[in-house]
């Protein structure tokens, strides 16, 4: 990747993990002219993404050599594929958490970028991935010792829109805006369970989507963001506490302040 | 009401508060063939109820008699509406908690029948209004001294499927099913307030929506049925400290209970 404008060249890249993200990523980037080498612990992932045409081959063996690493595992398998000896000027990952293989990257002397592309699909696996994943979406990118600039160019030939944040900033403001969105749901489906469900309303039935989620991923998440997660966790249940005898002006203050998320929200794209 | 069966009655119906409610049943109770009288405290109401033909005429100077009386103004105005010297034989509400309401009629000596139909929509007012607002939906019938049966008449003429429930177990299920919901929705926003919003997913979009809907109603219902909603709350609480340090049995736990309750949800219609 050195030397000259990064969209001239046609990169080698190796990603590993080949289910919705790392899939998608290697659609978009064949589609941008890049060869992409796949791995997946699970010889099914493999065969589809191939049949898929996500990648263009099985990197087998000893996997070392390329213009850039992309770890799409789960994050607890991104941390230990991070420590791998590398043979690349980028490393860089897609785990939503940062600090741990942040720390990890540093420990191992990686040329790593923290990333994390915000997109997904209720469905999961290759048979999920599409080339325009990533198309408009924010890809968030710690900075951790290694190129940034070739960094912001991966994320742009995904489609994504690079966007830099620290490690900690990254994982306390995750904890709020998403780890705790699922946790939520989860504590309502726990003191719902012996309600009739002739009672519930759809904000309820909206509510409990995200708790249906497959839990895996979920609890990496959760145990990798444990001490940003309590603090969420925490401030939530005050909240809620204080709401349950709530004025008319505290009410008042929650709906200008969800209104006005939702609508930020909706600009943002 | 009294002799041969209902539905052959030409019912005189006063309808007290003519928003979605109210405007939706005087809509439903004419094209059934009944005769509707309505009344609000807000002229315009009422002259949108006569437009859109929701109501036969005003029921101006000293309300009184009537076949059946339906209070749909807000909780707090039902409350003291059931207490007005009624002149028919049977009154009921549509206020979504119904101890406080119970307990007014039954100190007035009011022929009562608590009600509660689950039916809504996003917009409010007699715009909003529709006959079929009560098509297939469950309309909870709680027993307060008045006449059950004719109550279920009541009900089943609006489209709706009656089900009996006792108001202290109404409350408190409500409590669980509805009002927490709101309740979290309102901490979610106080807690995400200062979060970026580009990192909010959809779940988070979702979940913010109920807390988004008009303070003036949610405060009455929350205050009228403070008791079981500070239980509710604190049991929340309590599930997401628990669960944030949750392993992976705790989150499948709850993740088979959300499936669950959102399956018997859309069993139930």
């Amino acid at each position: 990747m050195a030397g000259g404008p990064v969209r001239v060249e046609r990169w080698r890249v190796t990603i590993v993990g080949l289910g919705l993200i790392g899939a998608s990523a290697g659609m978009r980037l064949r589609a941008e002219g890049h060869w992409v080498g796949g791995m997946d612990r699970d010889p099914r992932h493999l065969d589809r993404a191939l049949s898929l045409g996500a990648v263009d081959a099985e990197v087998a063996g000893r996997p070392g050599e390329a213009d850039v690493v992309l770890l799409a595992a789960p994050p607890r398998a991104n941390i230990e594929w991070v420590r791998h000896p590398w043979q690349a000027p980028l490393v860089i990952d897609t785990s939503s958490v940062k600090e741990p293989v942040v720390q990890a990257a540093r420990e191992a002397g990686v040329p790593f970028v923290g990333g994390h592309p915000l997109a997904g699909r209720a469905e999961g696996g290759p048979d999920a991935a599409r080339p325009d994943l990533f198309q408009g979406r924010t890809f968030l990118l710690t900075a951790a010792g290694g190129p940034m600039e070739q960094a912001r160019a991966v994320a742009q030939a995904l489609g994504a829109l690079p966007v830099e944040i620290g490690a900690a900033e990254h994982d306390r403001a995750v904890a709020r805006t998403s780890h705790l969105v699922y946790l939520m749901s989860c504590a309502l489906a726990e003191v719902l369970r012996d309600s009739p469900a002739q009672l519930l309303g759809p904000a309820a039935h909206e509510m409990l989507r995200v708790a249906t989620s497959p839990t895996g991923l979920w609890e990496e998440i959760l145990s990798l963001n444990a001490a940003a997660v309590g603090e969420a966790a925490t401030a939530l249940a005050e909240e809620i506490r204080r709401l349950s005898s709530a004025d008319g002006e505290d009410l008042a203050r929650a709906r200008r302040a969800a209104e006005q998320l939702r609508r930020r929200w909706s600009d943002a794209g």
